[in-house]
């Protein structure tokens, strides 16, 4: 057995079985290994980009890592973006990197670089494999390393000639580390903060889910706490039920206000809330100044159990999550941001993954789609636009059976359209909906706050796309996915709801 | 003045006026200061591969740096495969990163990553801007570590605080540092090795123009030594009268034939040639092994003037590159990559920049090239897919006068296609000739080299991208370019001569 058909072994034997690949000539035997190892699916991207968002996307939906398989250094560095985002959200991913043969290396042949050293700055765990006898154990090291807690991109740098060498048999099943409950003075001290008022929780992490929530909302009604999510974490339950749990907004003044008047905050699986930028004569913390802070779960650490035995603690009764019925159509008119949220609110089916990627418009769809029926979010982690028709590609490969929902910025959607290409080859069950405002809209607001006080001509010319205006339509259709335009909200709602009817992939230009 | 005037200004000083830019917040400083610095040119690109790329291309055509400016860790990681093309094509760029202000990275927000350590792999100079008072001395050192010799990316990090405070004046204007001549004993050992005969100049860097050429046509003259071309260089001089210098082919054995029985290689600014991979039970090096090399000119070196200089020891005569009628057209016929070669042959412009990603079909339509009319060739310099479309936007920038054609494989294009955007933005003069196989061609070939013995089904479709058919005349359209479709000797023909009798973008999909 080779080494690559051992790597691909070690990689079922731990239920990592989904294989986004975009490969070249020093990867070749792990793709000519799919037909001896036909459990392992794979699944080809055409940039690296996708298949990062995509291992993302699937890590954030299973809570298990896919793996990636790329081309030498400069294949690595086109992933490194995605990358980078799935390290905010602490996605599990296995990460596999041919290199040149090892004897090839000290040539410095054109596509030579330092793997390991692009590898770095996103991965939690980096080794380049050694000799091919220890393929196996080293891949399972590999995917040990991944599930953290939290997850972490884990990388494995596979010199080609180990990959076609002799290299014994698979590496053993490795067991999951599972996150510990935090020391019981860490829940007393919580219960004693909430317990004086003027507190809230601050949720992250694996506590964003049903499981969670539900806890914080007990605590709510027991204490009267506010409930707070990080915005930037990698999976949030949303919906009318849970509105209760209020995203921290984007710009400091909007969250300095939410969080106005509070005393304490509880965090779990979290760090203090801060702003996105630093911006002249702003501080970068957006709590009170005088708010202390309580660490109930670390990031590491078991936030939903830990949030139990809080509500235990305080006695808080038990919570069921409302039914109400969906919020009604917005009438006639233009398209907007707020018209546009209105309709994806009154339409989301229930069970939906919304894949986030809105920018400017993220603000006024994520109040509508606050009253909607039940779904999870998938915000952008990490802040490196790109990652949401990659991340809406992983999310519907890791749940066939729910309708995904890509809501991408015209001018982040750019960063990875090829991502359109492989829901269309894998005839993914993803409706893209494109916020066409032809214009990097929020560099406008953020160059007056950084201090420039006004926007001249040839700056004005830097955060415009709309010269010429991209066509998304026939973007879409050139990539295979059936592609239409809708300018008002009646015509977005017909073709938005035309859409979550059928299966497939769709995408709806909305222009804005 | 603030510090992003002052560093446009100290780039402007140094000649350095066109800027390549992927702005965000980090970055609104600069982008602000446009207005007051109209000398420097903005260029607007919706991927940050495609600033890499073209500031590579640009680089290649004036020897000068174009500057890049790109949002903090991610931002650059989206265009490190590109700057890895511009380190292995040895071409200074001024790449200016932003980075979160100062007070504002101690709280790891999402987009922090380390810049420096993505920068570092494929940077010869890396900063991190102190303060602000030292930006225009940082700027001008900067600009002098991107020319080398030879030229290599030079990286600048500049947090945003730095940019919106006071900064005192620009930075002083520097000199380029000039490439020495080798020692005369060089020249002296290269003129004795050539006189053995069973020798060969091998050419790289800054000798692939017309004047290194033409000294090593005086030298073939004088010794009857064959000359060869790094293939993996930035740029060179080809077509017709040119084509007594052939490039090193591809793969190994097809370069072991072409310099068999060779006792002697003279390096000039190129190290001994070698296989782009490592194969099973293959050297890496394709000289034969008994092969003497003698370095005539180092990297940093001086290459036409040390070529000049063993020409006028050896008494060679002078030389004039032959006049002749470009070759004929091909018969009507199916559309192949040896049929599209010979159409280029035919009706490329005389002094046409051919920027070179054509991957499996390369062989065949280069070796058609080699009789055409003379033209720059820039070739895949770091084998990292994704330059061709990019570079050709550098080109068409630096040579607004000179017919642009970027030949194109339909897998490598699908990189970058961002690019086609920025040439309908800019109307650059720039024909895309897109090679539609609808496979990676490349790696069918690649796979059973590596020793895998046949391509199994599995297999097979990772390197399928028939399904679904990109529509890269959708795809043009998209993004702005007047795009058609040939699948035929003639029509092709007739696209492409329609193509350069007119200025402005186009892109012909040829499907093969």
């Amino acid at each position: 057995m080779n080494g690559a058909e051992v790597l691909l072994r070690t990689l079922l034997a731990n239920r990592v079985d989904l294989c986004l690949m975009n490969p070249g000539t020093s990867e070749m035997q792990f793709v000519s290994a799919l037909d001896r190892v036909p459990a392992m699916r794979g699944i080809l991207c055409l940039h690296e980009g996708v298949c990062a968002g995509a291992a993302d996307g699937y890590a954030r939906m299973t809570g298990r890592p896919a793996t990636v398989l790329l081309h030498l250094g400069p294949g690595l560095a086109n992933g490194l973006s995605n990358f980078h985002n799935a390290r905010k959200a602490r996605s599990p991913i296995v990460n596999i990197v041919g290199e040149h043969a090892t004897a090839h290396l000290r040539y410095d042949a054109p596509l030579t670089a330092d793997v390991a050293a692009f590898a770095r700055p996103v991965s939690g765990w980096v080794q380049t494999l050694a000799n091919a006898a220890e393929m196996g154990e080293t891949a399972s090291a590999c995917v040990q390393a991944a599930y953290g807690p939290p997850g972490q991109v884990s990388t494995l740098i596979v010199p080609a000639d180990f990959s076609w060498s002799p290299a014994g048999g698979p590496g053993p099943v490795v067991e999951p580390a599972t996150r510990g409950m935090p020391a019981s003075s860490r829940i007393e001290a919580a219960a004693a903060a909430l317990r004086q008022g003027d507190a809230a929780l601050l949720l992250g992490g694996s506590a964003l889910l049903e499981p969670g929530l539900t806890e914080a909302a007990r605590i709510r009604a027991a204490t009267g706490a506010q409930v707070f999510t990080n915005r930037y974490a990698g999976r949030v339950v949303r919906g009318a039920a849970w509105s209760f749990a209020r995203r921290v907004a984007y710009f400091p003044e909007a969250a300095e206000e939410m969080l106005a008047g509070l005393r304490h905050i509880v965090l779990v699986e979290t760090e203090p809330p801060i702003s996105f930028f630093g911006y002249p004569g702003r501080r970068s913390t957006v709590a009170p100044e005088d708010c202390l802070f309580t660490q109930l779960a670390a990031m590491d650490e078991d936030g939903p159990g830990a949030l139990r035995a809080l509500a235990d603690k305080l006695h808080a009764p038990a919570w069921q999550p409302a039914t109400a019925p969906p919020p009604e159509l917005p009438p006639s008119g233009p398209l907007t941001p707020e018209s546009l949220g209105r309709v994806l609110a009154a339409l989301l089916p229930e069970g939906a993954i919304v894949s986030d990627e809105m920018v400017s418009c993220g603000e006024a769809v994520n109040a509508a789609l606050a009253t909607a029926a039940r779904h999870d979010l998938l915000p952008l982690s990490g802040g490196s636009i790109g990652q949401g028709l990659p991340v809406a590609v992983g999310a519907a490969m890791a749940c066939p059976e729910r309708k995904v929902v890509a809501i991408e910025a015209d001018g982040s959607g750019l960063y990875t359209p090829q991502a359109l290409w492989t829901m269309a080859r894998e005839k993914l069950d993803v409706t893209v909906v494109i916020l066409a405002n032809r214009r990097y809209r929020i560099l406008e607001v953020e160059m007056l706050r950084t201090g420039a006080t006004q926007i001249g001509p040839r700056a004005d010319e830097m955060i415009d796309i709309a010269r010429p205006a991209i066509d998304w339509t026939l973007l879409g259709r050139s990539l295979g996915v059936d592609s239409v335009r809708a300018a008002t909200a009646d015509a977005f709602a017909s073709e938005f709801a035309a859409a979550v009817r059928t299966r497939g992939p769709k995408l709806i230009e909305a222009v804005l």
